[in-house]
């Protein structure tokens, strides 16, 4: 193996400007060969009671924030990186103590942090997945009379704390089991990225480099430095935030018509960090769908309104321009799912066939644990951490058991918490699932955007139609939606963690243990919080107060919509869908008949499809993150190797942690004193004149 | 000589990240190591006819642009940098198509290129010191019609072409023999930095530098980055300043609190490049005077509104608070000046008493023309430019001769011009005007801010009070500020290409020959371009109409305050002014007296001084520049000390150069699409609602 690293290191260009990275420290760039001389602990021992303490603990704090987040505004960050650090710093903070107290039997390891961060993610993952501030709260009396439909008692369901605990319990862990027999194809095979996984990793990684290694610690350095950088960057602009479309995230960079059509720079520090991470490829295919779609498609479709849909629709009805947004980037995500997964799935019977025509083997081993040997061509450090990874396997039955245990169990409940819902419903989104699982996890990796929120839509637009206006649609369609939210967005969250233990070396065995305990916990904890929030504030949801639950009123009124069907939809909407579900499959056909030499030209269609619904701004973040590297490169290859992950992941990992003291500042009721407005020339001599009267 | 620059380069500390500067490369810091191979031609062959005559086209270009700024917002940007960049492009191409036509029979040299930029800053400085849009054409009639005091007709003078170029042609040659003798106290004996005069020097020499040089092509291209970033950096903050207080120029960095007091980050890179130029200890001064003064006094003195001055008071009004400004910051510039002044008066004095004593030399040499050995201490770059500085002399009497032989001219001259101008207060004005030069050419030489209108004002104020307003005191008061301003405004704008033909081994002859020849271009240019516009647009200084001149009505309203004496100020302002003059004298003492060791930590009076008036934005962007450079020297002595010159210029000239074409696209009325708008969280609700209604 060492030479192996050898020829790696030689591989990497020289440059003349650093002389004083010698081809010695060159091998450093190796992040397993620094940690070689310390001992992965066993599976078992990764999993420490200490751990779980410090994960219920950080636990009720996360899913405090998320709640009061999707209660106030409905936006919520993504806490991963959060997570990984307090959990570095309160265990370190123990390890501390009781060294110095000499009663400390095994050392803080890198392994352990990971399984609080992945135990935490967990957690704190249910009070989204929830849907407290979305599809459940949308369930209520409170949501149901703002609206002037469906509001009769057959579509309402008031919170109580049983049946939010029993609902969580019997479709939480169905993630975890959907997604446990695809992590060795998402990570191994398909090798995503996972930027912000793969963030996380390197800051738990920087936390616990051993002493002596000189590059290591220049790569903590720039992280370190990157990392304040982004934070006080995060806590300046939040100073100017005060309104809506205020401060940087609100820039027209390229003027105020590019900005209506959501081409702007937002000055995200994450995303531009993410778009290092990410390869070039995907960058340009996220930019290529923000023009085809906003650049585009959108624009003219505008022009069609009055034809093709009502023109006084308000901008976030279905009914309107947004009904196309989200249906057309469905349907382009589906068939990009589809077609990866039915080449997976294809494979997978090949391989099976062939192995049991030559049975060269005793067991006939499961897609996910097949435990093929590292490929000569691999650096040392993957090479390592494939080993481990593959090491510690988890029987595909358990998976399998797993996933149809539960899915029995909960289609046997489930009817019993919502009488609309049928157990045929429960069925089909439990065959179906896992293959929306898999698109969700797959495109997470490619882009970091889990896409949760807008599978459950479709849920409620299929179900919800399905089940019918008079039968309760409404109601079926909103716990569809969570049904089917549960499931895509712990596959995604959970397979970002099996990246970042895959670099940290923890084993998928403890890392699978830690997330059903951190699920479970979350399933208390969340109901719990929520009630407390539910009782404290009587006025919880409506519009005006101070937790109006925005996302609750918009759900229920998607739910209305769905259960119309498809003829809700506008016009040609539905013509449009199919041309992109047949487009993503042919792309995706011709990327494989090229060959991965040409392919890398040919954009992604799962990455294209994500700006469709969201807009341009963060394509363009990340397609500066590429163009940084890409000019870092050029300029020098070797620092640009050494030390782009870690001023990327310091770019992430800064605004991250910079969203926990913001929630914070949010929960207090501190607001930003500051706008800054963008104005056209005309609206600013008209405020001028107003301010000045 | 070789052994100094050796012992020079063996002073520079070794940083081991920087092995590829080996000590040969060190001997290339030297600047004037690389021009060694090039003969510098001697005084007579630097003044070219070709010269000239792309002086006189860039002249008329820049005094074009300078009347139309000063005729619609009256803000003049520094055009130094453009004219050297311009100068070098239209005689590079001159030369370049000769050399291939084989006719060229000298080749271009860095000297002639100074000598271009000295001849078009002369011509042009006198389309902002000649006063157009200010105090000239508040003598006017349209100027005097719209206010409600002094507009019978012995306070008006209408423009005329013949009148206006007689004045300039009295009056604008005696800042350029005020300041010869000056030159060597300025730029040798005091070393002062001239901010805008190195950075053209910087870049002159970057265009000029021979083939070859290694590091020296590595800090040109430090510089064209530089140049280029704050270029488009310019560019782009241009976009977002439609209408007033709106764009980076006014981002309340620190809240809008202490944005109303000035203190915020104006993101401007010209300052940040001239925080990386000046002494930390200027820029330590800047800030205590702006916190001093805009931190403190101020505030102070604005609750004291109905007491000390009238409430009612509009804030540009000098009977309020804009008083004290402008009054305790002239009179702490005054003291400081005149401190400085008598302690070079006397030592010059004693110096000729000496050598009358000792009588060991033939000739008494005069001040600005002794000879002084270069000292040993020196950098070689120093000792060559030092040498050659002052090579070619200047008689004292010649500047001694040129300066009364005009004073008496213009004595005579200008009563006829201005009746209500007496030849005695002529004579006053002549006798203190060489103090207010040294002054304004010190100052300029410390911060890079000219405060010529600033002594304009105190003209305005001195002469039209003794004059009286029953004969005439606003005319006089105005024609005074005129006689002023072009004496103060030449002295500074002179000095400072001084130290640029320093740096670029321009003789001193030739460069006073460059201003003499640039200054007649001017007196005869701007009146006729002036003429021009004046005829063509005959609603000119109207407001509301597109060349409103604002400045012009601003200058007749404090000459019609000024005729009111000294009792118009307001309360206590006197007594502050008294203070604050004292004051500057005694910090100037104690810095004395204190040793130079102790005196590098005791502000600058006139440093601290400047801000009182203009505001603290300048000194955060300096100080921001200081603390660059010495995190940058702190991390890499040896980096920052061979490229943080190339960078600041590269700031300072790409934001000056980005001048010339938002000045083109204001002449063609191209204006700005966006307003960048900072607004308080409880302005920016109404503001929604407002745009919403």
């Amino acid at each position: 193996m060492d030479s192996r690293s050898d020829s790696f290191n030689r591989n990497t260009k020289k440059n003349d400007d650093d002389d004083d990275i010698t081809q010695r420290e060159e091998a450093l760039y190796s992040v397993e060969r620094i940690f070689e001389s310390k001992e992965v602990p066993s599976w078992q021992n990764q999993l420490t009671l200490r751990a779980f303490c410090v994960s219920f603990i950080l636990g009720i704090l996360f899913t405090f924030i998320v709640l009061k987040l999707s209660l106030t505004t409905g936006i919520i960050p993504s806490l991963n990186v959060s997570a990984g650090l307090l959990g570095f710093f309160f265990l370190k903070t123990w390890t501390k103590l009781l060294e110095k107290s000499g009663i400390l039997k095994q050392p803080f390891t890198r392994q352990e942090n990971t399984v609080i961060q992945t135990c935490v993610v967990a957690t704190s993952g249910i009070a989204f997945s929830g849907g407290f501030g979305s599809y459940l709260f949308a369930m209520s009396e409170v949501a149901a009379k703002q609206s002037t439909e469906a509001n009769n008692a057959f579509n309402i369901k008031n919170p109580s704390l049983g049946w939010m605990i029993g609902f969580l319990f019997v479709v939480s862990f169905l993630g975890l089991f959907s997604v446990v027999p695809l992590r060795k194809i998402m990570i191994i095979d398909f090798k995503l990225t996972y930027p912000s996984g793969t963030a996380t990793a390197h800051l738990i990684n920087s936390f616990h480099t051993p002493q002596g290694a000189k590059l290591a610690k220049k790569q903590v350095k720039a992280l370190a430095k990157f990392f304040s950088f982004s934070f006080l960057w995060g806590f300046f602009q939040w100073f100017f935030t005060a309104g809506d479309d205020c401060g940087f995230a609100s820039f027209p960079t390229f003027g105020l018509k590019a900005y209506e059509n959501k081409f702007y720079f937002d000055f995200s520090a994450t995303y531009v960090g993410v778009g290092m991470i990410c390869p070039y490829l995907i960058n340009i295919s996220l930019l290529l769908g923000s023009i085809l779609s906003w650049g585009i498609m959108w624009p003219l479709i505008q022009d069609r309104k009055g034809h093709w849909f009502p023109a006084d629709e308000s901008p976030s009805s279905l009914h309107g321009l947004q009904g196309y947004k989200v249906f057309i980037a469905i349907a382009m995500i589906l068939g990009d799912g589809l077609y990866n997964f039915c080449k997976v799935f294809g494979r997978t019977l090949y391989g099976l066939y062939l192995q049991f025509c030559s049975k060269d083997e005793g067991a006939v081993l499961p897609v996910g644990a097949r435990p093929s040997p590292p490929e000569p061509s691999m650096s040392f450090d993957d090479q390592r951490r494939t080993t481990l990874f593959l090491k510690d396997q988890i029987p595909i039955w358990v998976s399998i058991v797993g996933y149809v245990g539960i899915a029995i169990v909960s289609t046997v409940t489930l009817p019993h918490i919502f009488h609309q819902l049928k157990w045929y419903h429960i069925i089909v989104i439990y065959v179906f699932a896992p293959i929306l699982a898999f698109c969700n996890a797959y495109g997470c990796g490619l882009t970091d955007w889990s896409l949760a929120s807008t599978y459950g839509k479709l849920a409620i637009f299929t179900i919800g139609a399905w089940a019918g206006a008079s039968h309760g649609g409404v109601l079926a369609g909103l716990a569809a939606c969570g049904v089917m939210m549960n499931i895509v967005s712990t596959a995604s969250d959970l397979t970002q963690d099996f990246k970042t233990g895959y670099m940290t070396l923890a084993s998928p065995r403890s890392m699978f243990i830690s997330q059903i305990i951190g699920t479970a916990m979350g399933c208390l904890i969340s109901p719990c919080v929520f009630w407390l929030f539910y009782k404290a504030f009587p006025d919880l949801g409506t519009q005006g107060s101070a937790y109006p639950a925005p996302y609750a009123l918009v759900y229920r009124n998607m739910s209305i919509i769905g259960v119309e069907g498809f003829s809700a939809l506008p016009k040609n909407c539905l013509t449009l869908c199919y041309i992109f579900f047949i487009g993503a499959l042919v792309i995706n056909g011709i990327r494989d008949l090229v060959g991965k030499n040409k392919a890398k030209y040919i954009p992604l269609p799962m990455a294209m499809a994500i700006p469709f619904y969201l807009g341009s701004y963060f394509a363009i973040d990340m397609c500066l993150g590429s163009l940084i590297l890409f000019v870092w490169t050029k300029i020098n290859k070797a620092k640009a190797d050494a030390f782009g992950p870690a001023v990327a992941s310091g770019l992430i990992c800064g605004d991250g942690i910079w969203t926990l003291p913001s929630s914070i500042l949010a929960l207090v009721g501190v607001k930003p004193p500051i706008c800054m407005k963008f104005l056209s020339r005309n609206a600013n001599s008209r405020v001028d004149s107003f301010l000045n009267s």
